[in-house]
């Protein structure tokens, strides 16, 4: 394993520790509450909230503010992946190597798992506001941020347009439109929410705004590779669904070489952008390079 | 029609005028957006936001604050309908006279449209924070119930523990456990907090406390009556779906009559827990008779 790789792992664990610590609690249905840390416990590179709470670092956030908003985050990721998953919408059966939510638990119960993970992201950063400090207003900001990033003109509006796509013809405008909502929105949020948790400057957010703009894009086409070449031991999910389901993807559109030669092309502008933060940056940069460089 | 139902009819007037305001908007998918409105504009009596912009009055909170927090906590109701509508969960076909979203948008879409009235619902929130005032604490506190009240200790809890008890035998704490949380908690939350916002004191939220705990009772006890004995065309929807599916109703645990008895005295209770605001607290009284005395 590369250096960077057991760096994002040792993070990675970090993360799964701050989820453990803001697990769902309360009297409600066991099953509920399993269903819901079922997902929240099923792994994966937890790639938002290492890019959250490193950029919360870079940009001088205060990092238990910074451990709420990862947390949230990587929640409302979750719920994503729980109702995407579900018979009505991708019909997926495996994540992250193992059975789906509504596999384990029954499409019911999967939907209000995904349903309580988001409210339960919300109820979480609502009951961290730092009341009587500096940070209030900058906070609420950021949660505002992650709100609009996960809404019906972020996140649910990509995986919309998805829906509707499928079985379409490919057309580049609607494939940009889905990557930058889809998986974009909240990729984006991850840096974004904790530059400006952190009350980070104009340039540094521009900055910061680039960057998130390419490693976003790149994610997604990443994503589309691996479902194309990828090794379903190591991608942990079933390979060949979007070509099986005609989803509009990159490889689709502009064919495979173009879309290796477009990730190299923002791994260089994702360097590029962080420029001014100097060898700080180090790890948001190669944090792209792992993106651009996933295992195929 | 009787006069509170005319006054009732008026406020729903204005709270349509309100949503309508507050109506989700952006570059989304026009579908989506469809599909979020169509939910939403479907009409019903309106009774939380109309409970919370009426406490509001009582409480002397300012109207524009209410009037968000209304629209928001009533997004959150229409999300949590879609939902429980889906095939997967109730699989209802008709509602409030309309057929369900996802009859009409198809499932995956109405999975979204309630994802989308749910985020879009803490974004409104977020985004009408009352920075620089003195209401913001008691703003963001009353975000935070709505928030917690809409949660997996809320009314999801209720959604799951209803989901789990079905076709089982009738037990009167797991009924009761459903109609306090599926129910009760956005009821309650109507009122609470429109109170809270309003900045109301203790004596105030104890008596507001009282009264929405026996009206969302009521709600509910009044729904399993109307599922028995309602006239399909005025419930605007499918009659006897819960005795068909063997969900636990109050009637159905202690018969018509107690259901009934139980009915007047929460009415009763409901009228003594506002002694203490004197004639102030008309409307809310008669929104108690009226939730007990429903059409049957």
């Amino acid at each position: 394993m590369q250096v960077y790789e057991k760096e994002l792992k040792v993070r990675a664990e970090e993360v799964n520790a701050i989820l453990d610590r803001y697990a769902p609690a309360g009297e409600c249905p066991a099953v509920l509450k399993e269903a819901m840390v079922y997902s929240l416990q099923a792994g994966g590179k937890r790639i938002r909230p290492v890019l959250l709470l490193e950029t919360a670092r870079l940009c001088g956030g205060r990092r238990e503010t910074a451990e709420v908003l990862a947390a949230a985050l990587e929640m409302i990721h979750t719920y994503s992946l729980i109702h995407d998953d579900l018979p009505a919408m991708d019909d997926d059966t495996l994540r992250r190597g193992r059975p789906t939510n509504h596999v384990v638990y029954g499409e019911g119960m999967a939907v209000l798992a995904g349903d309580g993970l988001l409210s339960y992201a919300f109820e979480l950063m609502l009951e961290s506001i730092p009341y009587g400090t500096d940070e209030i207003v900058p906070y609420l900001r950021a949660v505002k941020r992650i709100a609009a990033a996960a809404g019906h003109n972020g996140m649910i509006a990509g995986q919309a347009m998805d829906l509707l796509s499928e079985g379409k013809e490919p057309d580049a405008e609607v494939l940009q439109y889905i990557h930058r909502h889809k998986t974009g929105a909240i990729l984006s949020a991850s840096v974004l929410a904790a530059a400006i948790a952190a009350g980070a400057d104009e340039r540094q957010l521009d900055a910061l705004e680039r960057y998130a703009a390419a490693i976003g894009l790149a994610f997604q086409l990443a994503d589309d590779v691996l479902d194309i070449r990828g090794d379903k031991g190591k991608v942990g999910k079933t390979i060949g669904k979007d070509q099986a389901a005609q989803k509009l993807t990159y490889p689709l559109v502009y064919g495979m070489d173009q879309t290796l030669a477009k990730l190299q092309e923002l791994n260089v502008e994702a360097a590029e952008s962080l420029a001014s933060f100097g060898a700080e940056a180090r790890f948001l940069i190669e944090t792209a390079d792992f993106i651009c460089k996933r295992d195929y």
